[in-house]
């Protein structure tokens, strides 16, 4: 428990905080269900669809969260990143509701599309090598010379504060759920479901989905400590990170369990979902459903919520048109 | 007037009545807006999602209409049409969901996903050749020998009060529209809408959008009677059959302004959507957007009901991938 203080890991009432605080700036997103889906898994699922979400991802709530709990002062010397996904993108739109800066660093190889997405949200662009060193000297040069305030994307407690308030909306919006499944990368959207259901709803079971060439949090659950693997390559490109301290103290308390999929069953699921739900959502989205269908022994006749991360697909590249 | 009452053309009647009778068996289809899209529309933007419907289109309210509105007699003797494209898939769920028979002509040479989607929703298919005098032909005998009902994709006043409750839902879902924008294809959508707002909307001013490669309509309404055309080509696949007595009653009457776009307008509207909105919907679904984007003087300032009419698309084949 000192460990855990130690790592100033946010409490159930700073996602009650962030949620009174992002309100006026992210969507209640709708839930959406499927006969078809249900027969196909025998159970009952309840799809929370954050690819609706402003900025097209769950992400803005950690990112409006993180930017509207600055002081003024603070405020105005901005806020810095150095993800070129969705963080980037949500980060660019909060901090523009803010009207302050946002300071992304990104690889000069990074696709024109995101660059452009960036700075479509108003995001400043500062290049860097695509090196893991060159990002860094960057990103503390950017740092040094704006002061801006750096805003992780999943290892802050004002970021897993603010992803918890997804899984508080979807409790209202779902009665007597048995269970909540969420994809898995750094673990931000899991911690924020370990945090706010904990608490409100502890009979809630918590299971992450993650794809199997990707499975570093799955095997640091059984191993009992982290294991962060070196750029793993998996079409649910969002997953790729290694957990962090902040989110391994959640994961490791209160998952029930990390189910893993292989890439096709990824691409069979999304491909089923948007057949069937009509909804465009990304890759990294359809590893719970893929996991769902996989394990029916685990979520015969319950009713689950799953949690829709983001809708921000390439649709120039779709992954069964490169079959 | 007489010339319509001889038409047998539904009444506002007919749609309350086709109302109270569908309702267990369709979905109240959500209403979904964009800051992005009003922003580039200049107007305000409410898309009725019939996406989202059973059987993923709008035509299951006229399917239903009709295969509810059956004698017992007549329902055990089934229902027949010769659609190859979502009319036969709305009129096989609903036959499914009444527990009758319902029998599709189609050309053996349609694509295998379009006869697997209609088998699944327990349609009974006969093949013929892709021919008209070979449908019509084997439609005959197939009519002959089940004594079925012959439901038509749109020039059908069962099928013209089931589109009806769309707009009838869209108006109490949305308060003080100026005016709803539709694709048009047969008619069947516009004639609905024209149905319920003529008279339970007057105000609202009521546009069909169509492909510039298949503006039978358009020329149709220009020259003051039907000219079809044969076999016109254009990625709005659900949008090539020309307008039948009963629908052009209906649009000669109420219709605005037909409104066209071009083949590249059409995709770079459906694209548009589909990165923005990240719903799924078919190429025809997107002349509406297309045609406000290219006429902002008609929409600018206006607050415009747009009927989003249907989700099955072919995931392998969306047109920017053949560009």
């Amino acid at each position: 428990m000192k460990d855990m203080i130690d790592l100033d890991l946010p409490t159930y009432e700073d996602m009650l905080a962030a949620r009174e605080r992002i309100a006026p700036y992210v969507h209640r997103t709708p839930v959406l269900t499927s006969r078809i889906l249900d027969e196909m898994s025998g159970a009952e699922l309840h799809f929370k669809c954050e690819n609706f979400q402003k900025a097209g991802a769950f992400k803005v709530r950690g990112a409006c969260n993180a930017v509207f709990g600055l002081s003024d002062e603070q405020a105005r010397k901005g806020v810095a990143t150095h993800s070129s996904g969705n963080h980037a993108l949500s980060l660019s739109y909060a901090a523009g509701r803010r009207g302050i800066p946002c300071h992304v660093v990104m690889p000069r190889t990074a696709p024109q599309a995101k660059k452009d997405a960036v700075r479509g949200y108003g995001g400043i662009i500062t290049e860097c090598e695509p090196s893991t060193s060159s990002r860094e000297e960057v990103f503390t040069g950017v740092h040094e010379r704006t002061g801006a305030d750096f805003v992780h994307p999943y290892n802050d407690p004002r970021v897993i504060a603010g992803q918890g308030t997804c899984s508080a909306e979807l409790i209202e919006q779902v009665d007597d759920l048995d269970a909540v499944i969420a994809p898995i990368g750094g673990g931000g959207m899991i911690s924020g479901c370990c945090l706010t259901l904990s608490r409100a709803a502890p009979e809630v079971a918590i299971y992450a989905a993650e794809p199997k060439e990707a499975d570093d949090a799955a095997r640091s659950f059984r191993a009992g400590h982290i294991i962060a693997d070196d750029a793993p390559v998996t079409v649910a490109d969002g997953l790729k990170v290694p957990l962090k301290e902040r989110t391994w103290a959640f994961v490791s308390n209160h998952v029930t369990d990390i189910l893993t999929a292989t890439e096709e069953e990824i691409v069979d699921a999304m491909r089923l979902t948007w057949r069937t739900m009509k909804i465009v959502m990304e890759p990294s989205c359809a590893v719970p459903l893929a996991v769902i269908l996989k394990n029916p022994d685990v979520f015969r006749g319950r009713r689950v919520g799953v949690i829709v991360t983001g809708g921000n697909v390439d649709l120039d590249k779709l992954p069964w048109m490169q079959g």
